[in-house]
Parts: C-alpha cells; structure tokens; sequence
C-alpha cells in the first residue's frame, strides 16, 4: 500500500510531500559526501534523482531490501548508471543485503557509504551487482541499455506467473541511444505493460546541454509515437510523482514518466556550472550539505521515521537445478523432422543448432529463445514453433536482444540468442555489460565465417573468435572464465556443444555455418569444454582447423596422404582449449602446427600459438583470411579468395611438411 | 531539370507515369534474371523498390552515370542493402561507371547483371564500393546504417559548399534498428536538410510480416516526432512519388517519404509466399517476366527512350594531397595553452591527441572531428574550441557517430570520432562495415584499458584491442592493412602516433588513458607505424608492454635491477609491429619474452607470441587481465587486482629471469 492509500486528502499529500523531501534532503547528503570522500563519482545527476529514488524505493515498490534475492520482488534498473550514489544511500538507509550469497547476507549501514569506488567496497562506480550489489540486476554504466534488461525481467516475469513491477530510471541524454528506442518497440511488441520508464531530464550532458531532441517534450512526443503512456511531471514534487506512479499500467500500456528534474538539485553551487562527474570539493562539503538542509526548510521537509517499502508477494524460491541431459542424436532430430538427414548423413550446423534447442526446451523449462527476425536462418524457428511461449522475437535490433537475454538470464532463464554471427557485433557493447554482470547467456552467431559465400562481407563474421576469444582467459572464480566459444564442424558436434553451453553457467558463443556438412562424429560422440578431437593422424605436420572449413583441411589431407605427406588433423571445435594432445601429435611429426581458419587473426592460432612459445620448441603457422572477402558463388571460392582454399592449405602444409 | 518541369498539365503526368511504369518492368525483369542465374539475392525486395529507384536514379538525382566520382554528384545510400539489384539494373541500364580507378573506368552494362554475386564481378551480394562499384560511398547490408553514412556526406557536403541532395532507401523492418533514431536525431541538430530517406514499408522482414510498431504509419509518426517532414506515399505510384520528391527540403527540415511498396511487385508467385532474398526457381523465369509485363501493360507502361538523369553541378575535382607534418610538440601545446606541462613533464595522452588535433586541423582542412558527448574527457574539445565548423557533436549515441565518420571520409574528409574506449565498443558493427568499405577512419578511445580505476568496469575498455588486432592481418593491396592501432604511453608519443594516423590512409585505432603520465620521450622523438621502442638495456630478460601501464613495468624493471635482474623494456606502442628488435634483445637475454598488458588476451601478447612460435626458439609468457575489473581508487590498485600490478610484474619477471 502506498501512503496515499493509507491516508485521505489533503493531509495526506502534505504528510508524504513533507516526508518525500526530508527523505531526499537526507539521502543527498549523503550522496554529496560519499563522493567527495571517494573523490570522484556523480553527486550532481545523483542529486537530479532524490525525490524519483525516494518515491521508488520508500513508497512505490513493493521488495524487501533484506531481502533482494526474493524473485517476487519489483525490480529497479539504474540505466543512468553514473547517478547510482542516490540508490546506495537510499539502499544504506534501508539496511539493505549486500554479498552474492543469499544465505549469509551483509546488511549495509550509512558507514559503508564513506567505502564507494574502494576495491574492497560493493559499492562500485556503477551498478555492479556482481560485485556484492544484489539489489541490481544488471550491469549499467555503459548507457541505454536498462529498458531492454528490464524488457527481460518482465518477460521472465510473465513465464513465472510473478506479478511484479520493473522501473527504469534514465536520463534524458541517454535517449539519445538507440537502443532506447529498439526497447521502446519491444516492450510494446511483448505487451509488457508492467514496465515504467522515468526520463529524468536534467538537461545536461557530460559535455553540454542535452540537444532539443531530448528535451522532455521531445521525448515524450517520441514515447508517444512509439506507443507509450507518457506522463509528464515535475521530477521533484512527491504529489506529481506519487500520482503519476498510481497511473502505471492503467491504461494496457507501458508508462513513460517523464520528469523534469535538476541536476544538482538542493546544493546551489553545484548548478549553472557544468558538475557532471565531479564532487563538491572537500572545502565545500559542509556548505553543500547546509545547503540541501536550507532546500528541504523551505519545502517543508518534516522526517518520517516510519517510511518502509511495501513487502513483495510471497513466492517458491528458485530451486538450483541439476545438468541438462539432452536425448541421442537421431532422437532429437526425429523430433524436429530432421531424420532424414540421418541417411544422407550431411546437415547444416545451424540446423543442428535448432534440433538441440528444442530438446533443450524439452528438457528444462529454463531455456529460452530469442531471435533477431532471422530465425529461419539460425534455425530458432524449430524452437519457436515447439515452445511459442519461450520464443521472444525481437526483430532487426541485436543490441535489445542481447540486454534482453541478459534480463532473463537475471531472472534465472538460461537465454539463447541468436543472429547472424555479422549482425551479433552489433551487440557487443551489451555482450560487454552482459560479461560484467556474469550473466548466463549463449549467443549464437550463424552463417559465421566466409562460407556464406554469396551474400559478401556485410553478411560475413570475421573479427567474431578474436572478439569472443579475448575474454576466455578471465577467471571468474570456481573453475569459470568469461566466455567459452564453440565452433562445430558438423551436425553431431553443433547439436553436442549445444549441450554443453546450457550446462556451462555464464557467457557462451556458437558458431554456426548456412552449406550443409557431411557428417564427421559418429551419432553418440561425446564432446567436453576446452575439448579438442583428433581427425587423422600422420608423419609429418599436424594440422587444427574448426568449423565448416575442416572438411577443406581434411580434403587436403586426404589428398596429401596419397602424395606421401600424412597429416594430424585436429578439429578445435571449443575454445580455450586444452592443447596437449595436439602438443604430443606436433612433437611425433616433426613439431610443427599449421592452424587454418576462414576469420581474421585472435582465434585458433593465437590459441596454439600463445601455448606454443610458452613452451619454445613446436612451431605453429597460421592461416587465417589474409583479405577482406567478397560475394562469390561458392564457399570453396570464397575460402580461396581470402587465402584459405584447398591449394592454398595444400601448399603451405607441403612446404611446412618438408621443412 | 525533371520531366515534370520540362512539360505541364496532365499530358506531363501521363507521360511520366507510364515511362516510369515501363522502366520498372524493364528493371524488374532484369532483377528477376540476375539473381536467378545468381541462384540467389534479394529479387522480390528489390522489386518493390522498382518505382522508387526509377524515380531516383532517372529523374531525382543529378549524376553523371559515367562519373560517379564527380563531388558535386547527389548519392544513393541504399542501407536496405540487400536490394541492391534494383540499382544494378538501373545502373547498368544507364551505363554507369565501374571500377576503381576514376582515370580509367569500365561502363555497365546489362549483361554485366547476370555476373552478380560472382568472385569476379563488381556486383556483390549487397552494396560494396570498394569492389568497384562506385556508384555507392560505403558498403551496406547489416542494417540500419544508411541515414549515419548519409549524415557524413551530407556535412562533408555543407563544409565543401556544395549544393546535392543525399537520398537513402531504407527498409521498414530496418527503421527498428535504434541507430536509425539515432541518426534521425543527428540530422536535425545538424540541420541537413539536404537529407531525404525513403523507407520502403513492404511489410515483411525476414522471417515473418513486420511488426506493427513498424507500419508505414508508425513510421510516420515516429519520423514526425523525431522533427522530420513526412510525406506518405504510395511507392508504387510515380505521380506521387514525384510530387513528394518535389516536397523534398521545402519545409527546411530533412525529409522522410514513407512509401507502402509492395515484395515482389509485379510478379505474382512472388507475392503472399515469403520470397526474401530466394529467386524465382529457374522453371519460373520466363513466367514471373511474363507476370512483370502483364502488370506493366495493365498500368499503361509506354517505354520512353529518352529518361536521363539531370546533370550534376560543375564543381573542382578533390587534388591529391601530400603528407601531413606537425608542428613540433612543444608548439602544439603551446598553442592549446597547455605548455605548462613542458615543465612539469607530466601529460595524460588525452590531452596530447587534443593538441595533435588540433595541429591536424591547423594543417590540413580535411581533418574533422566527431564526439559522442565526452569531447572533455576524450579531450576533442581542444578541436571543437579552435576548428568549430569541423567539429561535429554526436551526443551519445556512438554507432551513428561511426557510420557518419564513414560518410565524412567517403567524401575526402579525414575524420576523427572519440569516446571512451568502452563506448567505441557500441560501434563495431559500424567499424566492420566501414572497414569493408575501407574507409579512412581514424577512431580514439579515451580511458582505455582499466587505469579509469573509480569509475568501474562500465567505463573500462578490455576486449577493444583484440578487435582491432584481428583486422591488422588482412591485407588490403598496396601494402596498406585493414588496420592499425596505437597504445602511446605518453604525450610525446601520443602527438606523434596521432600524426601517424592522419597519414595512413584507412582504419587506424588510438588508445588514450584518463591518468597524467610522465613524459618518456624527448620532444623530438620519431615513431612510424609497425614501431617499437626499447627503454631499457638489460641481460636477464625482455619485457614488453604499452600505454600507461608501460609506466609500471618501467619502475618494476628498476626495482628488478637494484636486485640484479636487469630487464629490456620495449615500448609495443604500435600494433602489428614488427618484432625484429624485441627478438633480437630477447635472444641476447635468456631468450625469453614477458608481455604486460591492462587488457584481455589477443593483443601484444598474442602479436609477440605469434611471431615467436614461427621461431620456435624464444619463450613468451602474457600478463593481461585475468580478472573482470572493478572500481578501484587508485589506477595501482586496479592494476593489481587484475592481475598485472607492480609486485605481480616483478615476482613474474623475476621467476622468468631466474628460469
């Protein structure tokens, strides 16, 4: 219940509008001197917040702040992360739990707040809930990207049968994101009419003064257009505020509060001057907090020791869930009708990719689906036509999908994502954010490499592997890391490696190719993170490759066989990955490695290539697209083009081989 | 002159509309044939942009066909890429110029079509100028990039004072990519009314019909909130097309024509059945031509002979522009007011590419510059005081700041776009497709790596450098790569890499840092591209690092030598470098090789250990970030909870040193 239902009239707007700017004056100060003593952080856009954060968090949400694991409670996503002060002092008031472990939580005190931006604080520059911060669920700081995050947990919400609310707060010059905008449609799309946006329009930048395109008339006219209940009020009056909160949802639509705000509001030498990201100077602490206590007299302000947020409803805790066991090969692609491809052996790895999906669907209610209106292409339509309810389309909008998942994921669901791997870098700002927050999702990348063929480069992924491989020495603590990549080189291994990604708890990436592949692994092989598979074995050089272009290198070998030259040929299909076996073969052979890839460089050969000089003795080349590619009619001609076809890997093992 | 200007009354509107009709079936037939005997490609979108392309590129635009080169030309950008076959019909209709060399063009011609998507032909898949097809300023095909591109071109234009119009065509499913909304907000502030985007609403995407949040309607409502003028048409009808074309610009402000077209125009078989990007199956060739004729009979198609484009204005070719050469270092400070430093020694890199650019714009007009609303911090403020008219603000919103920079440089320009590091990551997409255009891009990241320390991992660039790296392989003829990136670890150097970068013609990457950092270099220190520097002499080990961290590794190895190791320390201050002189040190020292980075893997330890695994000989151990960063107060502090702090530098080398 909120204090306008528990009172009537006009006593009770003075009694909460007198409380509203205590509570705000108080937590201000707060704000003001947390900064100065961290010396650094966003005391001004902070300060813009007061009256949204206390309305939010002392009135409107229904959670228990001891309690902020509890999945029925309404959630706050910070999209302006920078003005994350206000919450923490808002939160320390409260006594909220702070860890990562729900069991044996921390419940932060006002003292903590003299601890912000310390290594040892949870109380980071930004909101960071993996660092301690539980009450977030995501990652912000990096701007734009809370109403997709948000779109997530509602529909996770929605799954779960949990009526809750998601509030976003964001500043007036992020919306300038375009993002902003792809959530805008989805949100509308997915009838998430339980999210609540605030603009908080400041009207400054970091820079400069927010554009006339974002002034609150302005975007209140777009999140017209854009389908959206708009209410405008004014960001520091606790009845415009209260009011406009007891409006959400009412009208079968998402609402856009559009609050005109103040940067550095209360504390007048703050204001007029640009002091975006700088604290009150030490010298001025005490002025600047006299100065809110002046503010909050002339408003009224009278403290209200009984402000508590309204308890969340009561709802099972998720249970931890055991591994996901996926039924054979054939079984699985019987299901989809796919079995005829058991005969003539040769399947695409995206279509693989879409049989394993929906075993997964089968098997653990967690899994979920999204897709960026290509899910004909990636095969999630095999999953959207088995598991409508668990099937999200965000149309062409990647960087959406990707906070989306990562939403979801915050919400327990185990998230695949899927694209064109070309279209994926759209998202990698959100796949950035989604690693900081450790959040559990797979993205999967297909008609990756060159062997589309025909399309030409904008349709083509070639800086993917170095992107993705860059984060897969990070520890994350018990045996984790960042991300791990998988890169299949047939059907039996894409369905395997899709397995294990919903198993692994964190960031994963499939690659998927559009040609179909014969066959390579009998129907029950078994395949293991950090995995490799030894294809051939030979005299005279050893070979890696992965993905559609492993059948090139084994055609090489074949024929290089029959003129004397006998290769190992390994298939990378994981990465990182454990190098020793092909170690051993290399050092049997002549200790010599030739990787071919159809990307750029960072993949496969800085993998061996980065074990191998530890080590001084084996020689690794590499062989990667050596050329930005072009449209050509087939793989095989692509592949040559940019420098790895059939001759070209003939050659250069020969001349390796006889070094 | 148009058509409709060169006659009047209705005979003038018949007239148009049945010479319209005709060119469309004529153009439609041949989209039909080529991507048939492609066995691929986008037929049925690329018929429903039949009329409007007619409209265009024979009546609209004034272009010389014959030159697509000539400056004054008013361009096509079709960011619903995969179109493209409508404009090669007409191009090749119109005997369009080819080719790469201005002095030495091929002319189209139709049977050039049936050569689409081959290895050899200049018609790729989607639109790739840097193929040969010169007609277009970048390449497009991942969506929603078009109206950036023509945002750039459209300044370029303004600065050149030239007078033409920038067209783009865009889909209706693409107008949900959030970068649309962002470059229809850059185009308003920058009042280029010069602008006119069509959007296509043909109704279907991919994979199913659009959503409703992308109706023509909604479009339009969107297109008006954002400030646009916006005139709805019927796409298919050249009456209306041409009066809204006559509209364009009127109102002075960009114009949007949301146009209701229809996939698959024409061509029955084509039409209800989800046809995109599949061709007519051989068997249906001569039917579908055959439906395309009846249609164009059924609207009085009158083939016209003499449709010709209107002429460009006649304005002076771009002259081919020697090296750029700076100033000394001490003068470019002195000319930002910042030579106080000269004594204190002491400079953050931000604040000496601020002055370089500075220097760059005092030197040559062509340089521009972009900022995402951070032009204090990233410090392009310097170039906004002094270069106001080159200086182009793009609020936050870094893919279309990106896309624009492509636009800037295809119109000869030499840009530079900044923002944190972290945010550049916003952008890869957008730097994938301007590297596929090879466009001469130059992009800043500010605070890069993790010595930001307070602000928290939101605001921390790690995995930017394996990104970049994985284009520095990839050969783009002439001895030019596809790109080069830069890691200065002071201002000296940081002056000097900038003035590299303006002199190299493509994609270049400079990392900056927010911390001051004592000055390394004597003033006049040169540096070249592929670079490095050795700092210290030693004979116990060689250890290379980079940018501000650099700095740590130079008091490790001073502490190291009071111990009796003694180090050589290289500066890997450009990337790819050649290891040559790293190589040689580390062989007269123990052979072994310590890299030392405040990034993930696949940077100057993958570029090191590459090299040397070639060798076999020499050992190369990486120190990068091990751990996902988080707020810190102090850069140290950062440094040493990921792994690469001071005392982690020197146990590391000394256990090698010691080996």
């Amino acid at each position: 219940m909120t204090q306008t239902e528990t009172c009537t009239g006009q006593e009770t707007l003075v009694f909460a509008t007198s409380s509203a700017h205590a509570k705000a004056v108080e937590l201000g100060k707060h704000v003001v001197r947390m900064t100065t003593i961290a010396g650094s952080g966003h005391a001004s856009s902070g300060l813009a917040l007061g009256h949204i954060i206390v309305e939010l968090m002392y009135r409107q949400m229904r959670y228990d702040p001891a309690d902020p694991w509890n999945p029925a409670s309404d959630r706050l996503i910070l999209s302006i992360g920078h003005a994350v002060p206000i919450v923490y002092a808002a939160y320390a008031d409260l006594g909220g739990a702070v860890g990562n472990d729900p069991n044996n939580p921390r419940f932060l005190t006002v003292d903590d707040l003299w601890t912000l931006r310390e290594l040892s604080s949870v109380l980071d520059g930004h909101p960071n809930p993996a660092e301690g911060f539980p009450f977030f669920d995501s990652a912000t700081g990096s701007l734009g990207q809370g109403m997709s995050v948000a779109a997530g947990l509602a529909l996770a919400a929605r799954l779960d049968g949990i009526d809750k609310r998601i509030y976003v707060v964001a500043g007036d010059g992020e919306s300038r994101e375009g993002q902003v905008w792809e959530a805008a449609d989805f949100i509308i799309d997915h009838e998430l009419t339980n999210i609540c946006v605030i603009y908080s329009c400041n009207g400054h930048g970091q820079a400069a003064p927010v554009s006339p395109q974002q002034y609150p008339e302005a975007i209140a006219a777009k999140a017209t257009a854009f389908g959206w209940e708009v209410i405008e009020v004014d960001g520091h009056d606790p009845q415009q505020l209260s009011a406009a909160f007891e409006k959400v949802g009412a009208g079968g639509r998402p609402t856009a509060i559009v609050a005109r705000t103040i940067k550095g509001w209360g504390v007048d030498l703050m204001r007029g001057k640009n002091f975006h990201g700088i604290p009150v100077p030490a010298g001025d602490l005490e002025k600047a907090c006299a100065e809110l206590d002046a503010t909050g007299e002339r408003l009224g302000a009278a403290p209200d020791g009984g402000m508590t947020p309204r308890p969340p409803a009561v709802v099972p805790r998720r249970r931890h869930a055991g591994p996901i066991n996926l039924p054979g090969f054939q079984t699985a692609l019987k299901r989809v009708g796919l079995d005829s491809t058991l005969k003539t052996k040769r399947l695409a790895t995206r279509a693989a990719y879409g049989a394993a999906l929906v075993a997964l669907g089968d098997t653990d209610p967690r899994i979920v689906c999204l897709d960026g209106d290509v899910r004909n292409s990636t095969f999630a339509e095999l999953f959207a036509n088995e598991h409508p309810d668990r099937f999200f389309e965000c149309k062409i909008a990647e960087q959406n999908m990707i906070s989306a998942a990562a939403g979801l994921a915050a919400a327990g669901k185990i998230p695949f994502a899927s694209s064109f791997a070309k279209f994926i870098a759209r998202a990698v700002d959100q796949i950035d954010m989604a690693s900081i927050t450790r959040a559990n999702i797979k993205i999967v990348g297909s008609h990756s490499g060159v062997s589309l063929a025909a399309d030409g480069p904008s349709q083509m992924s070639l800086a993917d592997v170095a992107y993705f491989r860059s984060m897969t020495r990070t520890d994350l603590g018990q045996g984790n890391i960042a991300c791990h990549i998988f890169h299949p080189c047939d059907a039996v291994s894409a369905y395997r490696c899709t397995e294990l990604m919903a198993n692994i708890e964190g960031l994963c990436y499939l690659r998927t190719h559009r040609p179909k592949a014969d066959f390579i692994y009998p129907f029950d092989e078994r395949f293991e993170p950090r995995g490799c598979k030894q294809l051939r074995t030979g005299k005279h050089l050893t070979i890696v490759s992965c993905g559609l272009l492993l059948h090139t290198v084994l055609e090489a070998a074949e024929k290089l066989s029959e003129e004397g030259i006998t290769c190992n040929v390994f298939d990378a299909y994981a990465l990182p990955l454990d190098p020793a076996p092909i170690f051993d073969a290399a050092r049997a052979s002549g200790g010599v490695i030739l990787t071919v890839e159809d990307n750029y460089i960072g993949g496969v050969h800085a993998e061996i290539a980065e074990a191998a000089a530890e080590t001084g003795k084996i020689r690794v080349y590499g062989m990667t697209a050596r050329r930005i590619p072009k449209s050509g009619r087939t793989a095989a001609e692509v592949f040559s083009h940019i420098g790895v076809g059939l001759t070209h890997i003939m050659k250069r093992a020969t001349t390796l081989a006889r070094r």
